[in-house]
């Protein structure tokens, strides 16, 4: 899984390289190792964001913070920080596993949008895939139409969509990755 | 549903009253609004911690922040707070509503603990239920204990369940009130 920080958009559609967020490291690390995601890595080219990140990795995995809460640490080892989606899937490639075929979310539908549990059976497959959620006001319209696969939006009842990307990962997780016999 | 700050347990399972987390205010709202949850209320019998939330809410409700994001607006005007469950309780039946029945989520399995789906059919009948999240470790056991009912823990793949409490509302409402067709 992959939290992209660059290129996203903004409120008015405009191309930004967001900050991260320290909740979403903890939260979508916690999701992840709780949901069984072989790798977090959070996206960003900024210097003094991805030096933050480590840090923060750093106190809870090796600091005070690995001995204070373990099962903090567990969750914030699954994270890597990289430059970009390519640095990503670099770096997949270069721990032995298959070319992972990219998927992104997005609030928005699209034609060629997938369901979750054409996704889900996917997975179960046992084929490498890369899912990718985007911060700030959603990921780039290159990074959508460069992706193999899109998602399905969470519609929700009301016609209202606009969950937290820390809500949306754990939803789609849930959805797609979740034990069936608990739901 | 309600966020609890107090009585809730810290991790050597003492009563305690946590503090407010802003982004508990912003994700779970945006998560009650886009599942259609009735009222979001923040339980904290602090003073000063009532007084952060009436800040924060207005700023998002009538405040620069209502006219900058409407969207965020429309989640947020959702948040009651109230000093305790039974006050949270009082203010349902004040405005005319049957007397709900309450429900409690865990990380820890009760011999009485239900199912996800059988909660979905018993909102679906239309009763009242308020939905009682912890903060912090969790619930304290008298809260637990004088519930109508338990739900079953999110237990996810690997043994690891230490999902946030933004988490948890999300996935747990998508369980129960997500739209069906969507999944």
């Amino acid at each position: 899984m992959a939290l992209i920080h660059y290129p996203v958009v903004n409120k008015n559609g405009e191309i930004i390289a967001s900050a991260v967020t320290n909740l979403d490291l903890h939260d979508i690390a916690r999701a992840s190792k709780t949901y069984g995601v072989k790798a977090y890595y959070v996206v960003t080219p900024l210097e003094d964001q991805k030096a933050l990140v480590e840090k923060i990795i750093s106190h809870w995995v090796t600091g005070v913070g690995a001995a204070y809460n373990p099962v903090r640490r567990e969750a914030l080892e699954l994270i890597r920080v990289k430059d970009s989606v390519a640095a990503v899937i670099e770096d997949i490639r270069n721990r032995g596993e298959e070319m992972p075929k990219t998927v992104v979310t997005s609030a928005r539908e699209y034609p060629r949008s997938i369901g979750y549990e054409t996704f889900r059976e996917m997975l179960e497959t046992g084929s490498p895939y890369l899912l990718n959620f985007g911060t700030a006001w959603g990921l780039s319209e290159s990074l959508i139409s460069e992706a193999d696969y899109v998602l399905n939006p969470i519609k929700g009842k009301c016609g209202y969509n606009h969950l937290s990307v820390r809500s949306a990962v754990s939803v789609i997780l849930d959805r797609v990755m979740g034990v069936r016999s608990e739901k």
